[in-house]
């Protein structure tokens, strides 16, 4: 890790972003960008070409301690993670309510319910409720496989295993009920193509 | 402004720590609770009764530093607070998308345009754009009124000042133009109903 990253503090900045935002710290070769940064970038291209409007919220944090020095920026010096009570993104499309989190595994046949938290589940158990439209984008990184998969099967999934059921999600169902979001040029992954398709 | 706010920057800190904490900086005597507050309690009736999904996002952070202590959690011991590039609140309600900034003025006459940053005015037009309910919910504290004016009026009197114009919305717009959000017990301010009334 020294070799990649001489600046101990960059290299740390790098583990909190990715502790944070919940990426892998391994390198994927030639494999390119995380899900997370591609998403940026596709939600950047439907911003600027106002196609959709979907933003990823901040990390939620708990600040405990604020310094305040004498002509600079206020100084966060203790604050902890806490855990998200929604999901990461959310945004307009068309008027609709659009909500989605985005998971990577490096699992090769299914997806582990352990990627989500309880308050996720509710909150899209909630969203589909109002009408809005929810799922997950996942991708499968070492096949370099990206679906887009309706919430429904996720909540099903997540009452299965509360009953003593499996733990994940296997990958036929994101095969099967899901839908692959091939990646291009522009944008990176278009996943608005598929709402349009099942929901529109 | 500088007689009022004689340091411009550490005015801006501390709202955005009274931001991040939730805490009160003024007391108001009797008249109760912030804003801020009366909404998340709004906000989690209206969760709790399924009438509709609307949360705070949280507050965007740079993250400089992190340590990982052993056997507790990790610890950001140096973080800035970033301006906000969207408004406070977004939902679903009734399938239709909801955005809304709050704010606070202790002055009587007028809401100083001030409180508002570009990036959330241009975040307000875009989801108009993407027929969205854009609005911004504000409180006249020296009055106790709080009212719901749609972003078009947000909007307009932006690109006035941009243009030269005044720098600040009346609070005639607000009784002309807007709703009052009469104070309730439950649900504390019920702006859906304006919703209603005037979107759906």
């Amino acid at each position: 890790m020294a070799i990649h990253y001489p600046n101990g503090k960059k290299f740390i900045e790098h583990q909190a972003l990715a502790k944070a935002k919940k990426v892998k710290q391994t390198t994927y070769g030639n494999r390119g960008m995380t899900l997370e940064e591609d998403l940026n970038i596709t939600n950047k291209y439907y911003r600027d070409h106002e196609i959709a409007l979907i933003h990823k919220k901040p990390t939620p944090l708990q600040i405990v301690n604020v310094e305040y020095p004498k002509r600079s920026a206020a100084k966060i010096t203790e604050a902890y993670f806490k855990k998200p009570s929604t999901t990461d993104y959310n945004g307009v499309y068309k008027g609709k309510y659009i909500d989605f989190e985005a998971k990577e595994t490096q699992n090769k046949t299914a997806l582990p319910m352990q990627n989500f938290h309880d308050h996720q589940i509710e909150h899209m158990r909630q969203v589909k409720q109002h009408n809005g439209i929810a799922f997950i984008i996942v991708k499968f990184s070492n096949v370099n496989e990206v679906y887009f998969l309706d919430s429904e099967f996720l909540l099903q999934y997540w009452w299965e295993q509360i009953n003593g059921g499996r733990k994940s999600i296997p990958k036929e169902v994101f095969e099967n009920k899901g839908y692959l979001i091939k990646n291009s040029y522009r944008p990176r992954l278009d996943y608005i193509q598929i709402i349009d398709k099942i929901y529109l």
